[in-house]
């Protein structure tokens, strides 16, 4: 009689389980490193199972990552949504300065400086090392999240959705691009901090990614035009 | 009596032309696929050199790129003020729709594909692999760059230094990103334009370009602000 080996899931829930096992010990690895440093030999030791057995849940690293992106929009959108719903003097928001729009925004993608890794990695090299059917699966959950967000953003800034979509392209795309420009924690940062010369290479992402928010969200022709 | 070894490059004139010779099989190559399948190896087989004595001339891959993204930052540069120089009246420019500048931005960019590569790979990747003296070398030659280009862009825009300078960011940035997710000649791409619901999945770089960077020089402040 053979009793069930431990290193298997056997029911669908301990599949589950064990997705959700990897993913975490994924996430741990890679917010406090970064996304780049962590292989599947390092998830693999977290999570106590071999590579190899590793690989009937997960294709590659990258997989591990883009499915962490995807739960990333979903968090980041929910989170932005309802801080955009407190937002209910649309007329004001619309004719004034779009300035508290834009921090919101900012705040709430550099409050997640996991996700924003995961953004400036997701284009260059997570959707590069896996199936078509998970960048399918990627792509559906981000397109949806996008729409979403892209409505509140019509709602509150009368916009059309064309620009609502290039604004959020803009500050998911600009808030990688600028945690990965300030580096920080690494000698990056501090050979910029230590030479004075290199000092507009200091990059502070909030601030920045703010005003350009700020002027993007002001510069945007209404609706109507 | 010995006879000097071809493979071996005995003066400065000679190091400086192997230089050359290397980073032009590494554009060559980069062009022609992207910066992220090129391996040293390839690169070694392309010059006709073992990947040894390469790299008497380059730390890393990430060297020989990062050598190639600045002179793509020279290039750009001097090319973009030229376009610039041609608008002479200033005022028109100031007060009326920026919409052409955003134009000449994204023309310019999006006619050098392979720059718009090294510009997605430099934070990410490739100064994360060479030694602090390149990662120097590359920063003092664009900031330099960035200097000379927010200038031209504070006299036609009437706009701070530092507003410029989040001008340059964001083109650079979002031409790098836009590019990476356009993915052109990839299957990504194919996915995309054979599954209509993925239609919004598809970038087109040089409109959706020219739009966010039309509405962030509208909505730009004045210098006198």
């Amino acid at each position: 009689m053979s009793t069930p080996t431990p290193q298997r899931a056997r029911s669908a829930a301990a599949k589950q389980q064990r997705e959700r096992a990897i993913l975490d010990a994924a996430r741990a690895l890679g917010a406090d490193r970064s996304v780049r440093e962590v292989t599947l030999t390092d998830i693999a030791a977290a999570v106590g199972m071999h590579k190899s057995a590793m690989l009937r849940y997960f294709e590659t690293r990258e997989q591990i990552f883009l499915a962490l992106t995807a739960e990333g929009w979903e968090d980041w959108s929910a989170a932005l949504r309802a801080r955009l719903s407190e937002f209910t003097d649309v007329t004001e928001v619309a004719d004034g300065d779009r300035g508290a729009i834009a921090a919101v925004l900012a705040q709430s993608l550099v409050a997640r400086p996991f996700f924003c890794d995961l953004l400036a990695q997701a284009p260059l090299n997570l959707e590069r090392n896996v199936s078509l059917e998970s960048v399918y699966a990627f792509k559906t959950v981000v397109l949806g999240e996008v729409a979403a967000v892209a409505a509140e953003l019509c709602r509150l800034l009368e916009i059309t959705e064309r620009a609502a979509v290039d604004v959020i392209a803009t500050a998911t795309s600009m808030a990688g691009a600028l945690l990965q420009m300030a580096a920080p924690g690494t000698r990056l940062r501090t050979l910029y901090e230590t030479h004075p010369e290199l000092a507009h290479a200091l990059v502070d992402v909030e601030p920045q990614l703010t005003r350009i928010l700020t002027a993007l969200l002001n510069g945007m022709p209404p609706a109507e035009r």
